[in-house]
């Protein structure tokens, strides 16, 4: 059985969510749970669970807590018994299999990196935003932030890892992988873009070539790589579209009794979109490449994100994705060997 | 009198919507009008407007065409007669003094650069795109497609030029300009962000740091600049999200009775909301930097957008923007002369 340590303090609505995540993910999937934190807070959550005694909950006491002002370097430097220092020391050595936070997102990036360490052969960790599209399935964008101003080597990388994810985790048989840039033709783009096409034309992924910024949501493709800015920009971006469609909505409605009725109706299906936009349904965003598993939640996560991120911590986990994405950049060496190897994809959990 | 030269042939609705909107421009606007394209096709269409004759339009005739499907390079080369060219080139002569497009932006931008020439002062002109916030007037965002690979210079140059575009034509007193980037303190963004944050902060600007992705909508900045990659991106994202937007609500809403007469209303506003996007309202995206004017609109532009733009074009033209911007360009030479001195505001035409 997995065990999952979750950082019980890290997000605007913590330790509540977290516990009820806790209590609702081992109650449905064959998985443990450790709360990390305040102990005295975790446990005052878990006693309105009568039965939570007899469930694979543990707790870990953690006297420190990272709030979302602490900087990354100082959450390192000056709370080292953190709730999420603990948790990730956890899965170091080997007590847990994964980390969950849905605390200060630059300091779990920070925080996993350097205690967990990397994957071997991995540059650079990096986050992959799970974004819901026009068709069924989500689409994995890397980078959403952790990285700017990365090399032609490291978005390849990030290629290779979320397309694994992809396969694993969203289970999509034969990942499409494609480059956000600014037109489809090849040589639309700029110089990154450009080297790192050429690079990943000559790796054994089903790379499609170029995608805009209206395809991240078309689900015409899987896997869309970018540098952390851009990736970052996006997701913000497309936050901020959907408060101003609101508005617009219903500026444009109010005007008229039908359309007060439409408006009313209309907001909860717009609630319903925002919160897909979190990402909480896809069980928040995971950090590739680091050793272990991170998963980083949306600080406003709900007990259904955090249940999710167990969720995709444990498949992570059971999955071996970490040692298929060490086989794999080891066996590519990006563009070395283009033989084609049958890929594995997920048992039918 | 300010005389505009207009494409007729660029837009997915030309000869009609430019000969609508040139004549919606003439009734209500002290203007005169070139449209220059085949002169067979642009006549049929004036010969619907009656008084046509007694109105401040004129014909140029331009046997070529330019397609969406013709590469920027291909249409200057093999196409020196097209509508566009003979436009641009009656700015360059001094027969008219702007010129407006709705045909493919990259054959707009390239010739308007090649025949008008630059600012003199400007390295490369800039797409500004305008964008609606949530707040009454709207963003301008800069670049936006025209410039990958910008250096800190050039971004600079794209804040000052945007800053007297959003004085001049938006008529904001005191334009607030940001950057986009990827956190609001100083140190988020990437190497590009921070050392151009450090030029504009020595700049007689009214800077106000980073902004994110989030920001363009919200209303509380008025000029953000960004290289074009990242403004393009956005851009299209933007798009990307107003139709997964209209998609979710319909799924969620035909769910039930209520819904399906809500989602009816709805629709309409939607359909608004991605008119918006278009630019139509806001005159089409200006090409800063060139000589003359040149205004670049959608290709889905309707007569009220051709009319908009024709209406920017000659504020743009009477305003006296360009000498504005090389005399700003020349005083401030990037820092080395940080005296505030007063900047002109529009007269109240």
């Amino acid at each position: 059985m997995q065990t999952i340590a979750v950082d019980a303090m890290g997000g605007d609505h913590a330790p509540k969510a977290e516990v009820e995540g806790a209590i609702r993910a081992v109650r449905s999937l064959d998985v443990k749970v450790v709360l990390v934190g305040q102990e005295d807070a975790i446990r005052q959550e878990l006693a309105q669970y009568e039965d939570y005694r007899n469930l694979p909950i543990e707790v870990a006491h953690a006297p420190d807590v990272v709030t979302m002002e602490d900087s990354a370097a100082r959450a390192f430097r000056k709370k080292p018994n953190s709730s999420l220092r603990v948790a990730s020391r956890m899965v170091k050595n080997g007590l847990a299999h994964g980390l969950v936070s849905a605390g200060n997102t630059g300091a779990v990036m920070a925080t996993a990196k350097i205690v967990q360490g990397v994957v071997p052969g991995v540059d650079r960790p990096a986050l992959a935003g799970i974004f819901p599209t026009m068709k069924q399935t989500p689409v994995v964008v890397v980078d959403v932030g952790a990285n700017v101003d990365c090399t032609t080597h490291q978005l390849a990388q990030f290629a290779v890892m979320a397309e694994i994810y992809s396969r694993m985790i969203i289970r999509r048989p034969n990942p499409r992988v494609g480059i956000l840039s600014i037109g489809e033709e090849e040589h639309k783009g700029n110089d990154l873009t450009r080297s790192v096409a050429g690079l990943l034309k000559r790796l054994d992924l089903n790379f499609i070539g170029n995608v805009e910024g209206s395809d991240i949501y078309a689900g015409d493709v899987d896997v869309i790589v970018c540098d952390g800015f851009v990736g970052n920009v996006a997701l913000k971006v497309s936050e901020g579209v959907v408060d101003l469609v609101k508005l617009v909505m219903r500026e444009s409605l109010e005007a008229s009794i039908s359309g007060k009725i439409g408006y009313a109706i209309a907001k909860n299906a717009f609630t319903a979109f925002r919160k897909r936009l979190d990402y909480s349904e896809y069980g928040g965003a995971p950090l590739l490449g680091v050793r272990g598993v991170c998963i980083i939640c949306h600080g406003r996560s709900n007990a259904n994100a955090i249940k999710n991120a167990i969720r995709v911590a444990k498949e992570f986990s059971e999955g071996q994705v970490n040692q298929l994405i060490e086989r794999e950049l080891a066996r590519s060496a990006f563009g070395e060997n283009g033989n084609h190897v049958e890929r594995p994809l997920p048992e039918n959990v």
